[in-house]
């Protein structure tokens, strides 16, 4: 792992793209070379292609750099994409057709048949569609993905419970608004308020979630044969999703057990101590209020997810709260441990 | 309706206290003409006896009253309780003994199997436990109580669904800062955060719907044999508690009968036309990201609730959104209407 | 006064628009007739040609009525303007020019030597620019206007001082969101945040505080020459701006000539009971921690100033904060204010 | 510097204490050995005597620790107190009388004639007051101080202009709510809203700042002869202070010296690169709508304070906005860094 991989970042301009920088400053494997962007902003440095909005300013690393086209040509071959949806699609096929590997937070690939929908703790195996892809689409390179915000804090509290027998669930999110991008919430409907729609949020994360926790089965994933309802709504918080989850297991364990199997859960990323592997994917609270996401969602560098309030639910199995930092763990940092986990897979050689 | 009915307000110088006095200001039936609190309070100027901390000042009408101790002597017969719990179950007690009509937003009587738990749009007949009331504990008065205001608008949402048989209920709040009273709710702990803990709030929800929902039985009241599950959260919202609901009905109605039982749903407070009773109890609001709190809280006084959303859950049967003013619709003003209700039929002559 | 006055509003579809359109229901002089907006929404619904973001929902007197081309033709004589600062100046000039009476809270004729920017309680008296702007113009319509919704509050605090010769002012906002109008201010921008820039905020309410403040000579309005220095800042509140001022004052009064001034300030609304006008055009509060935008902006039904904490200033003679409505007194109260004036001078027969 | 020097902090279980416990955490110098509070708490297991309430859990390197009671005996010698002030007089005068070195963070000795307040790149020779202190007081140990939060603030942003002769400032703060620890406000008086009053935090902002900016004169602090105003303003922010400031400088400076003096300036702490201390200690930011609280404080670790906006002032001859992050370089981190210049100096050996 001595040589650093250059990496570059598709649609670097936006909120995302910007996470996307900022989470890879000082990668221990990954070098950040190449910024994409629109054609409108290709050309430019990047600080003048952009308007900064995170904590913190530009980086230096990036600040001066020249935006290139999204075009495949002198990018990098591992790319992560910030795309959006608009314009995903044909950019990241058209990188995967020239021989990239394509990263993507965007939604557009994450239910297609045979693109692995990928959370390295929960479901590893399922970059074993790849070949299957490379061969249908007569790609030399390929698309992973991972999910979307408000799945991964639910899947990530979900996982753990899987060797239960997950039936049913019903979940209901209280997201921040960090997840809507920029300008995003007007400020006038999230100020003192609560908005309880967020457009195609309930299906991505229905579909999402059974994918995730679903069986590799040769050419496709088999989804898990769970039913689960989502409530999505938006409140007036910066950063991580919480979301409240009931859930019926048909293997009807103590709650003790689910207490262990919280407590216990771990995956490939950490015993490959992958570099944006928390030591602790899914970490217990004790504390009768907690987790909140003010208060809890950086910690762990905003990888973990936080599981708090398991108590019996009078009309599922269980009842319990989790949190997980929104922009960090279901978005940028997402892709990065995926990336991380498919180097250390041989995937990237 | 002539002679106006003499009124008075059991820990007046709290925060539901302040809210009493504010939504009874210019009722056409109580006059407002007593202020019971502590004994440390009592003979003070109101204004001098608090702190206002609603919006507007304190009324004219009550800053210079004096402040009354809080036993029964010259209290006007029908009284308001806003006493805190840890001091409601003696002193309530003690006004209904000595003949007082204490209609009382306090949770401590909420669940005795003699005491009314009323919304007067959903379980009217649920006044007739009065009278055993009254004999039982041997009591000239009596105690009448209102719902905790999360559970007044899940209720206020299910009750239109009583018809198809509500089974299972699992409900999610995002409840506003008003509702923890004064000084409530730490700004440290809730601005840009949710606190995903109410204390005793889910069971409250629970068994009081079920009450609220069952079915007077000549000396008690027949829970509602559904399932309720609740997970309480608060929100940075300062009025009106947002409710997702996930409910399956064993009649299996279609969708469009559903739209049909909100849109009809109405009660003897509106063939009566009680005055704080709106015009609909529940209104259907077909915008698709609504109801939200601080749009839509305050609309119809603060006595309405809103509905929203109604869509197929895939766990559950239907899922919808429902809004109330927790401390309007949730505390004083539920109050009132219920001794408006008693008014109307007769319980105060 | 009998008979009611058609009016109509320019921009009806805008959030100033909707400011407008819920001020006006009701109104006992002014009958809303006409909705004026963009090409693009000629000729639609105004339910359809708009969202509406105030509290409570679209008003049923304006829903279906058609929106009409922002052109002189059928509208009525007396307009309000809410039109966007890039079309207005063309806009609200023609329909003067047509003869039309333009109450217009746009930026854009305000600092035209000719143009009343009028508080009525301030300033009546700049009503008689107008002759003199329908002869140079060649108008038998006229544009009059009413100031930005910062400099309102702050014009409000000092004319009660002018008579002791305000020399210096140093104004510190700290405003509402709502006053950015929507999408506005971005949410990621201003939960748990302070933005210390708006633009051309801090020039508008320096200029306009001294035109405000000065004295009509014949032809022009010779400004107060007072030296104003204002900074600027946007906060988390979604209606009231609030203001610190410190002012120097040449008459050099004792601290309890100021709390006169401040009681005993009322002007010709007051007198002639205008319906807009509050009884009190300015409160002083008493409590130390007071006046504040969530609790008392909309007191007064939003149309008073509010002022508090008067102390000497180490470096300047006095300071104190003044709090003022910024979508009612500060918009379209101010703009309704206005016209019921104009009317109570004659200028509307 | 390799032995490392043992501390411990008085008051250790409030808000302010658990600041210094994250801040001392991994401190290359300072060994946290040693957590006082009240009697009450002594003897208690850290993590029991106290609820965590900063963001991250309690550090697991104080969660074990015994409390002890604040009194001499077993304490090390160099002490951090975040005392209440109520009790920090004596409690922190009984420290330094029996040999401790007391560096303060309450208010109780700011203003003391023989007590440096100190902020190290301003007036690092306010320490000489020691020795006049030890022997007016007969005290082996002595008390340091450092300013209020606001106070901080300010005095960053004007030291640099120091050079051209402050002569007159008026400062308007929007101050977050942390700075009034927990409980502190009240939720119900902050969200959506602007409390204009925070108690006795003008006077300490305007007395602290002519002390801090003031000069040794062998046995007191000569100070500043500027006249200071300040208006202090508390703001739905969690973390940051924002300062308007309007100053008069009698050497009339061009707007390009200011310039010029804000990007030259540092001190005795970069020189000697103390570890707490910022590499710049004083950031110009040239966007025009920055610093910004929640996107400026927290950077470079906190202990910079960030300047924007310089402009003329029509009234004094220039303002701008000055940013610190209140319980960073207001508070633990002030502290701190006053005991590494102490150390620098020889005064801890």
């Amino acid at each position: 792992m001595q040589t650093r991989i250059e990496v570059g970042i598709l649609g670097a301009t936006g909120m995302v793209g910007q996470h996307f920088i900022k989470f890879l400053q000082g990668h221990p494997w990954f070098d950040l070379k190449w910024l994409g962007a629109s054609d409108r902003s290709a050309g430019k440095k990047y600080r003048d292609a952009m308007t900064w909005h995170l904590a913190g300013g530009t980086p230096d690393t990036v600040a001066d750099r020249a935006v290139e086209e999204s075009k495949p040509g002198n990018a990098p071959r591992l790319l992560f994409s910030a795309m959006d949806a608009s314009v995903a699609t044909e950019i990241e096929q058209a990188f995967a057709q020239a021989g990239h590997i394509v990263v993507s937070n965007s939604k557009n690939h994450r239910m297609d048949r045979d693109v692995p929908l990928l959370v390295p703790e929960i479901n590893p195996e399922h970059l074993k569609l790849v070949p299957g892809q490379q061969r249908a689409r007569g790609w030399k390179g390929q698309i992973v993905t991972n999910p979307n915000c408000s799945t991964i804090a639910l899947t990530m509290g979900l996982a753990p419970l899987k060797p239960f027998g997950i039936a049913k669930v019903i979940a209901t999110t209280m997201q921040a608004i960090s997840g809507a991008g920029y300008p995003g919430v007007a400020s006038m409907d999230i100020v003192g308020n609560v908005i309880p729609f967020i457009g195609g949020e309930e299906e991505k994360m229905q579909q999402e979630t059974q994918k995730i926790l679903g069986e590799f089965r040769g050419d496709h994933i088999e989804p898990l044969p769970a039913k689960v309802s989502a409530h999505c709504n938006r409140v007036a918080v910066v950063d991580g999703h919480t979301v409240t989850v009931s859930v019926e297991l048909s293997g009807k364990p103590a709650m003790a057990e689910l207490h262990e199997a919280f407590e216990a859960f771990a995956g490939i990323p950490q015993q490959r101590k992958l570099p944006s592997a928390p030591p602790r994917p899914v970490i217990p609270m004790h504390e009768g209020n907690r987790p909140q996401p003010r208060k809890d969602a950086e910690r762990e560098r905003g990888m973990a997810a936080f599981v708090g309030r398991l108590r019996p639910c009078p009309v599922l199995d269980y009842k319990f709260v989790v949190l997980a930092h929104n922009t960090i763990r279901g978005a940028a940092g997402a892709a990065v441990l995926n990336a991380e986990l498919m180097h250390s897979e041989g995937m990237l050689d």
